[in-house]
C-alpha cells in the first residue's frame, strides 16, 4: 500500500502532530493527526512518536523522505534550527533545512522559521507559518500578497513570489484563552453557542479608533459592563470578546501595515483552521476586506514545495 | 476605650475589609484589615462579619453610626445601591446612602457607585473610588481634578470640587495577573524583583504610538521575543509586562481625557496602596507627568466627610 510514497509531510506543533503521506502523483493519500506537539512528547522522546507516526508509512525498501515545519524546529523541539531573516522563501528555505537521524538511520528535515526585527527595535518570529505561506502562495499566485493566520499567536505576513519580506505576531488568541478563563470577564457568560450579532458589535467596537474609546485596556471592560446591564446577554458575551480581540487585531495590523506600503491592501488570504478561520473571515468580511480562505492545505503543499526544491523528491 | 468612637468606617471591597474606628476628634483611633471582601464571606452572613468586625467598637450605650463604600454596595454584597450618574459629590451621596439593618437592630449606611454612559454609547461603573475622590479632594483642594486610583481594575477620574464628572475603566491589573500567571509569557519569567530599567522599557514601548509597532496584542509578544533573543533577562521580564501594561493604560487614559477636555492635564493625583500606587507614580513620572501620591487615607477621609454630610456624625 505504501510503496508508492513520496514523501512524508509532518506539520509538528506546540500541541499537535499533523502527518501526510503523499503518493507518487503528488496528492495526499493519507493523513494522520496526533496530540503529540512538541510540548505533549512524553519525556521529549522525538524518536518514539516519528517511528509511531511515520514507521508504518516507511515499509518499503527505498528511504521515504520526511520533511517538518513548525515548533519541532524551536528551542524547544527536537533540534533548534536557526532563523532565516526576510526575505526568505522556497528557495531559501530549501537550502538550510535541519536534519535530525534516528538510531537507527532514519532522517528528518526540518523548515527553519523566520525571525525579524521590526522597525521598532522589537524582534518577531514565526516558525511553520512561512511554509504555510510558501503553499498559499504556489496554490494561487495572484494572492495580494498579505495573508493572515490566525491562531493562539496570530501572524499577518506580507510576502511576494512565496518570500516572507514583513510579518507581525498578535497575542489574539491567548487573551481570549486567558481573559475568558481567568478573569472576572468569564464570569457573566453563559454557554458558547456563537453570536453574529454580538461578534459583529465586539468586531466595531474593538476596530474603533475614536479616542473617547480610550484603546483595548478600556474597550476590554465594555465585556463587564454591557452584561451587567444587560445589554449583551450572558449567552453572547463570549462572542462579543472574541470579536472585540480580532476588531482590535485588525485595527492594529492594518496601522503598521499601512505605515509600511503606505496603504493597506483590502484583499487577504486566511489560512487555518475552519472555525477559528471562519471568525476571521467573518470579521475581515465586515470590516470591508474582500477575504480568500486558503483553508488547512496550505501547510502540506509548502511542505512539498520545499522537499521538491530541496531535491529531496527525485522524479523516479 | 471606645467610648469616643464617633464613626465607625469601613472600605469593604471584593477580597478585603479595611474598618477604622473614628474617634471623638475625627481621627482614625484604629483600623483592621480582615480578607473578608465580599467573595470571600462564608455563606454571604455579612451579618455575622458585621458583629466580628465592629462589634468590639460598639460597646458604649449610644449607637455608633456605620458607614461603608466599595463592592458591599454591589449585586454581590449585602445590599444593591443604585449608582448615581456625573456629576456626583459628597452632597449627592450623603443624600442617597443605602442602609442595611442587622437583626439585632444594628445598621450600616452603604455609599453608591456611580455609573455612566461614555461618548462612545458604552456604561462605565465605579464603586468605592468615587468616595476616595471625595476624600482626595477635601485633603488637597489645589488638586487638577484627575485622580488615578490603581488597581485590578485601575480607575481614571475627572472630578471638579469633589464632584465626579467623568471616569474610566482599565483592565490592566487583571491582565497583567492573567498574562503573567496563565499565558505564555510567564515562561519565561523568573523571580519577581522590581527592575526598574525593564519596566520603563515596557513603559516607553507600551506609550509607543508609532504605528510600526501597531498596538497592544502586538506589543504584548515582544515580552516572550525579548525574552527569547536574551535583550531583557527572565528576572526582568515582569517589571517588562508590568511598564508594558501601565504605559499602554497611561497612552489610552491621555487620549481619552484629551479628546473630552481639549487638553491632556500634566498634573495628577494617584491613590492607592503603596507598591502599586509607587509603580504608577514612577511610570507616570518617567511619562512626563507631576504626580501627586495620596496614599491609602483618602478613603477614609471620604467616608467621614460623606457620613458628616448625611447627619450621621451630630457635633455632641
Amino acid at each position: 500500500m505504501t510503496d508508492d510514497t513520496r514523501l512524508i509531510a509532518a506539520d509538528w506543533g506546540t500541541t499537535t502532530l499533523r502527518a501526510y503521506r503523499i503518493a507518487a502523483d503528488g496528492q495526499v493519500a493519507e493523513r494522520s493527526t496526533l496530540p503529540l506537539g512538541i510540548l505533549k512528547v512524553p519525556g521529549g522522546n522525538f524518536e518514539s512518536v516519528y517511528a509511531e507516526m511515520f514507521g508504518p508509512w516507511q515499509t518499503g525498501d527505498a528511504a521515504v523522505p520526511v520533511i517538518a515545519a513548525g515548533m519541532i524546529g524551536s528551542r524547544q523541539g527536537w533540534l533548534e534550527v536557526p532563523y532565516l531573516t526576510p526575505p526568505s522563501g522556497v528557495a531559501e528555505f530549501a537550502s538550510v533545512l535541519g536534519h535530525v537521524r534516528t538510531r537507527d538511520g532514519r532522517t528528518m528535515a526540518i523548515v527553519p522559521g523566520v525571525a525579524m526585527v521590526g522597525e521598532d527595535g522589537v524582534p518577531d518570529v514565526i516558525r511553520g507559518e512561512e511554509t504555510q505561506v510558501v503553499g498559499a502562495h504556489i496554490r494561487d499566485r495572484g494572492a495580494s500578497g498579505l495573508v493572515v493566520v490566525p491562531g493562539t499567536h496570530s501572524k499577518w505576513i506580507l510576502a511576494e513570489g512565496g518570500r516572507v519580506t514583513w510579518f507581525a505576531t498578535f497575542m489574539t488568541g491567548e487573551a481570549f484563552a486567558v481573559l475568558s478563563e481567568h478573569s472576572i470577564l468569564g464570569r457573566l457568560m453563559r454557554g458558547d453557542q456563537p453570536d453574529t450579532g454580538a461578534f459583529r458589535r465586539g468586531v466595531d467596537h474593538g476596530r474603533s479608533d475614536d479616542p473617547r474609546s480610550a484603546g483595548l485596556l478600556h474597550k476590554l471592560f465594555s465585556v463587564r459592563t454591557l452584561g451587567l446591564f444587560d445589554t449583551v446577554p450572558g449567552e453572547a458575551l463570549r462572542s462579543y470578546l472574541s470579536g472585540l480581540l480580532i476588531g482590535a487585531e485588525i485595527s492594529e495590523a492594518s496601522r503598521a501595515i499601512a505605515a509600511r506600503l503606505g496603504t493597506m491592501p483590502n484583499t487577504l488570504t486566511v489560512i487555518g483552521g475552519a472555525a477559528l478561520a471562519r471568525a476571521y473571515g467573518s470579521a475581515l468580511g465586515h470590516a470591508g476586506f474582500a477575504v480568500k480562505d486558503d483553508g488547512e492545505d496550505a501547510m502540506v503543499s509548502g511542505l512539498i514545495a520545499i522537499a521538491e526544491a530541496a531535491g529531496m523528491m527525485p522524479t523516479s
